[in-house]
Parts: C-alpha cells; sequence; structure tokens
C-alpha cells in the first residue's frame, strides 16, 4: 500500500481535527447533556413551512432548482438578502454587493484564501470563535489576539498593538470580529468601542471582517448597531449566516461588502464548488419573500431567552465559589470561568463518564493558549429541563474537582 | 476607500474566472444555441419524485434533516454510496472509506489543500478539466501534461515522463485521470492501458484520482472497469458526483478510498465548511434507497445517446473539410478539432454574435496552452433541434473563418 504519510502537504500539519465536532460524536452516543456544539434548537425549526416550500419550489421551479447556479449566488436569493439587511439596519449597497456562501465557514475559509500570505497579521478576538482560527491558520497567518471585557475588544489595546505591529512592519491584513454575542464569551461590544474600533480601522487603513450570526437573537430591549452599519469608508466585511435564522442543513451563508473583494471571493469559490446549492438557495429566498423567517425569528427569541435565563439561574444556584460567567444579551453561549487551579480540558472527560455533562473547553478559544479555567456552555440545544439538570451535574464535577486538587 | 488590491493575497494572481462560467452567462441573456457548459439537460429531472421524497423527509425527520451533519456526510447516505458503488462494480471497502463533499469540485480543491506543497509535480491529462486545472493550480505544483488518444492517456509518454521526473528529483504527488468520457476530449481509457498507467503507479508507488462523473452514461453496450476496481494496491482514489445522475443543483459528490486519506480530508473539509448540506444529502439517501437513481440513469441515457448521435450526424453532415471530431462511447461531450489556422478563442466572439452559436474553446483544457484550433461542444443541455441548427450555425461560422484567414 502506499504510504500516504509521505505524501500529504505540509499544511496539512496545520489542520487540526476541531474539538467540539470530536466531542460531538462522542456524546451523542451516550446519556450526556450537552452544552458543547453550538446548535439551533431542532425543535424549532420551522419544517411545515419549509416542507411546503421546498415542494413547490421543486414541482414549480425544478428545472432551474436542480441545475448548476452561479457562483456567486442566485439572484433572487441576493435580493431577498438584501431586503432582508435592509430591514435589520444592515448597511449593503445593492444586492451586487452580496455572494452567497456555502455557510459562514466557507466565507471565512474564502477570505483566508483570498487575503492571507504566509506570514501576515490578522488581529482577532482573545477569545475568539475556534472555527474561524482553525479555517485563517491553513494560510499561515500570525494570529495576534486582543482581549475581551463586558464592553467587547479592548480597543485601548488594538491602538497599541496595531501601532506596534505596523512600526515592526508586519503586514495587517484584517481585523477579524464578532461585535455582538461574542462566541465564546456571549459578551457585545458597546457603542463607543465599536466607533473606536473603526477610528483605528480608518487611522491604519485596515480591513474589518464583521461576523454577525447572532445579532438576530437578543434577548434584551438593546438596540445594537453593527460596524458595517457605522462604517463610513466601506472597509467593513460583513459576514452572516441562515444556520441560526433558518436552518444549518441549509449550509447557507453570505457575505456583503465592497464590489471588488466579493468578485475576488467569487472567483475563489468557482475553484472550491462551483456554486452553493441552488435547491437551498430557492428555498432560503422563498422563506425571506413569504415572511416564514421574519415569523421565526421571534419565535426562537423567546425560547432561546427562556433558556439563557435558565441556565443563568441554574449558574447562580448551583456554582461554587470562585466561579464567575457573563451575562449574554443574545446569542447561544454562555462563557464560564472556574477558579484558576481547574484545567477545563481535563476535567472533562470526568465530566462525560461521571457527571453525564459536556462542554467545550475555553482554552481552544484563545489564541494565546490562556483560558484553561473556562467552558463554553451552549443553551440553545438542550431542553430546559437538561439545562438545569447539566449545571447542577457540572457544579458538581467543578465541587469534586477543587477538593482533588 | 481601502486599496483592496494592497490586501489581495498573492495566490489571487492564480485565480482565474473560469471562460467557461463567463460564457454561460453571457449566452443565457441572448437567444444563443450554447454547446458551452457542462450542464445536465433539466427537462429530465425526476422533479415530481425529488419533490415529494424532500416533503417527506422535511415532515418526518426535519429535525435531523434541517441541522448540522458529521463533516464526513450522513452514515445513510454514506451508506447508500457504497451500495450504488457496490452495483456498479466499482470497488470500495465499506461506507466508512466514503466521504462526501459539495459536489466534486470540492473533492478536488480538497486533494489539492492535503496533497500539493508548491513546486510538487501533478500529472494530468493532456487536455483535461479546465475546473480540475484550476482548483489545483492555487496550490502551485508543475502541471505536467500526457497526451490522450483514442486509448486514452499514452501510457508509454506516462511511464518516460514519470521516470524522467524522477531521475531530476520531482515530487509526483498524484496522476489526475478521467479515465471513461474524458472531459473534454469524450475519449475512454482501454483496458491495456488502464492496467498500463496502474503498473506504473505501482512501479514508481504514485497515487492515481480518478475522476469518474461520466461512467453511468454510456451509449454503446461497452463495459468499462474502473482504475479503483482493477487497483489492488490501494493507490487508486475515487471521486465522483450526483450532479450527473441526479441534479448539480444538490451540490453533491463523493470520494472513496484509503481510511487514511478519507481521514485527512474530513478534517480539512472541517474548516472549509463545516458539512456538506444535511437536507440535500438526505434527498440524495432517499432517491437512492427508493431506486430514483437507478430508474432515472437508463431514461437519461437514452435521451442522451439520442443526442450524441445528432450531434455526430451533423458534423458529418455540416462541418467544412479539415475538421475533425472524437466519437463518444458516453459523457456529455464531443472535443471537435478544425484546421491548425482557426483559433477557436478568437472566433467565439463573432460565433455568438453572428451565428448565435457557443462553444468552449479548448485551449483551456492544454495546460501546455496547445489545442488553439479546438473546441469543446456539449452535447446534453441543448435539444435535439438545437443541436442540428446549431452545428450548421457552426459549420459556417468555421467556413467564414477559413476563407477569411
Amino acid at each position: 500500500m502506499l504510504n500516504y504519510e509521505k505524501i500529504f502537504a505540509e499544511r496539512t500539519r496545520l489542520m487540526k481535527a476541531s474539538e467540539i465536532r470530536q466531542l460531538l460524536k462522542w456524546v451523542s452516543k451516550g446519556n450526556v447533556i450537552s452544552f458543547g456544539g453550538g446548535m439551533p434548537d431542532p425543535k424549532l425549526f420551522p419544517k411545515e413551512e419549509i416542507a411546503k416550500i421546498t415542494y413547490q419550489i421543486i414541482s414549480e421551479q425544478g428545472e432551474k432548482a436542480l441545475q448548476y447556479g452561479p457562483t456567486e449566488g442566485i439572484e433572487i436569493f441576493r435580493k431577498e438578502i438584501f431586503n432582508f439587511m435592509h430591514k435589520e439596519n444592515i448597511k449593503v449597497k445593492d444586492a451586487d454587493h452580496i455572494i452567497v456562501t456555502s455557510g459562514s465557514q466557507q466565507g471565512l475559509d474564502i477570505l483566508g484564501r483570498i487575503l492571507i500570505d504566509p506570514g501576515d497579521v490578522i488581529i482577532i478576538e482573545l477569545p475568539t470563535y475556534l472555527a474561524a482560527i482553525n479555517a485563517f491558520k491553513i494560510y499561515e497567518p500570525k494570529l495576534i489576539g486582543i482581549p475581551v471585557d463586558e464592553e467587547g475588544i479592548k480597543t485601548d489595546i488594538l491602538e497599541k498593538k496595531v501601532a506596534e505591529l505596523i512600526r515592526n512592519g508586519e503586514k495587517i491584513k484584517f481585523i477579524y470580529t464578532i461585535p455582538t454575542c461574542q462566541n465564546p464569551t456571549g459578551l457585545s461590544m458597546s457603542l463607543d468601542r465599536r466607533k473606536h474600533l473603526l477610528e483605528i480601522a480608518s487611522k491604519y487603513d485596515l480591513l474589518v471582517v464583521e461576523d454577525d450570526p447572532y445579532s438576530y437573537f437578543l434577548y434584551e430591549p438593546v438596540k445594537v448597531t453593527p460596524l458595517v452599519t457605522l462604517d463610513n469608508e466601506d472597509r467593513v466585511l460583513y459576514v452572516s449566516t441562515f444556520s441560526k435564522i433558518l436552518s444549518p442543513g441549509l449550509r447557507l451563508g453570505w457575505i456583503a461588502g465592497e464590489k471588488q473583494i466579493i468578485e475576488k471571493i467569487s472567483i475563489a469559490k468557482q475553484s472550491m464548488d462551483l456554486c452553493t446549492s441552488t435547491l437551498t438557495q430557492y428555498i432560503a429566498a422563498e422563506a425571506l419573500r413569504q415572511g416564514v423567517i421574519e415569523r421565526h425569528i421571534p419565535k426562537v427569541r423567546e425560547v432561546y431567552r427562556k433558556k439563557r435565563d435558565t441556565m443563568l439561574k441554574a449558574l447562580e444556584e448551583y456554582m461554587p465559589e470562585g466561579c464567575r460567567w457573563a451575562r449574554p444579551i443574545g446569542g447561544m453561549f454562555i462563557l464560564a470561568w472556574t477558579p484558576e487551579k481547574i484545567d477545563t480540558k481535563k476535567m472533562l472527560l470526568k465530566c462525560i463518564k461521571k457527571y453525564k455533562v459536556a462542554y467545550v473547553p475555553g482554552q481552544s478559544f484563545y489564541v494565546d493558549g490562556s483560558g484553561t479555567n473556562t467552558m463554553r456552555l451552549n443553551f440553545t440545544y438542550p431542553t430546559v429541563e437538561q439545562i438545569d439538570k447539566g449545571i447542577q451535574y457540572l457544579s458538581e464535577a467543578i465541587k469534586e474537582e477543587l477538593q482533588s486538587s
């Protein structure tokens, strides 16, 4: 047999199987309450509506919906996304400034592909979305993490770091941020910080990539303005997804921004998958057109708010002293900090086996290797009952860990 | 505004918008008969069956079919692909040796990603599938073309070239071949050549990538054995797609091969799109299970055979002296050679504007820049009437070109 190890490309060393997904595989087999993953509540999918839409589309427009489509996405879908963004107060010039991607994950991979040369600097949040780190890593950038607090990325530190990097002759390709209901912290950037971030980007002529899967799910009566809407210099690229507002199984995301970069993304995408599923694009376009998504979001928001509140209450009730956690205004996650001596990665196996509860160790989200005492807790997938029980189990595990260490 | 040109990665210079797709955009606007593209006949899509399957799946299994799925593909789909391959006499160990991709295009991109370091040698056919060339190019290999004749890739030349490359210290990563109904020539490799190719691969310990979208569409009573079935050394990786046997709009392809490489592909795919559309996988799995694809293929075969025969007859009838073309036993394309002095790339614009007919200039398929007098003609998308008329128009265009040059 061929010695495959010998023929793999150097870059495969940079590829790491996502711990989240490894974990999910494992958890699905046992009777374990999972706060791992980032899945929506499947009971909320508007099944009947999607089923009807799909039947109609295939019957009536099957010759188009089952055929190849344009790389940048089908026209009616891009127009519907444009209308949707417009209603949501997310600035976008026109439908031509939007490209459909196979989930926002493909968007991140393409951005790496068209923007990152080995050694380029990408500025990310500390912590940030693990799968974004993995998507960018392949292209061999230097990933520089800037800490996040209750008001989002610390822009004072950011500014100093940017100045320093530029002084040192580094090439900064973009700042990657999840300003609203950040993954994994759940925290959101304040308006002042948003403005400051854009000032810094302007001063140093930098591109900003705004990843925004969660701003449609705010559980408090707050108003959040996307960076792209605040931006007057066409330097923010907006990345989002239908995974949370409709269904992840459709694999639909989009990027909105300057025409020049949208065109480059389209050329890159051609050789990656020719186009995103035409059928699922037709489905989502029709779901937008018929208002399915508009009606769906408030329902989901209600359920998720209740789940978030259940988790916050349970954390308050069960967690031992020395633990703290963020209170997210929306999204899908709560980041929790255990006392420093706990290594949440080491504790995970016992949690799953003995306490029948799972989470994602936070360290993977910290590009500097810190965060060893953190854990990301998802509250959208488990039921309200599971959330209460799971946090109780988790608290017991932490207590045992504290006593034994 | 940000100077985007300044921030694009070096590799974007290697990205070329596919001429085929540019052409398609253009042609769709005018009243032009198109032999460009490689689209199936949309009138043949089993619309009603897919619509019913989809309605049932979303209604009954929507919680799974609309959720995220495993990166390697959903289990029942991989099992159905395994059964399908088995019935079609395509060797595969078990469902674990199969990974689902977002079209075979993603498969080609992933192979580039996990196998090609800059400067590595990839051996391809001369000519070969344009989108494969574009997929590999990004990873900066040396693409070495080996000529194809009526019996497929010229293995005598291949053997000499491989020996020479290895003598010169080159690292050959794989041989990429479309042995059956090759794109663009339509030609198929003889059994002797297939065996010889595998002998060479064995002798020099090389990986072979067999791209096989068309072997399900043979229009003659011939038996073709895939390389992977002839291979006794687990060195053939089999790549295929549902675009031709069911629908391109589902964006489903697959790779079958050694476990080791399938696992590496899965890790690479994670950061590219997390997973392929769960919904479209459920649809195709059910279409396989219910025998929709099995019943669909013979119907399509009948129509395509008639279209191929129409094109061959029209070529015979209308083409001026000095033109020749291959007679494909299946697939979707006929490659035609015009007299050497004609540059089919230059002639295209006139063909579209004056003669209302389009094709793909063959040069793009020749990595060495030859083939300037060739054109790829697709016979699956246009109607029988369009084929006859279109070839007549094309012949007139060639005649005019010959007179004026």
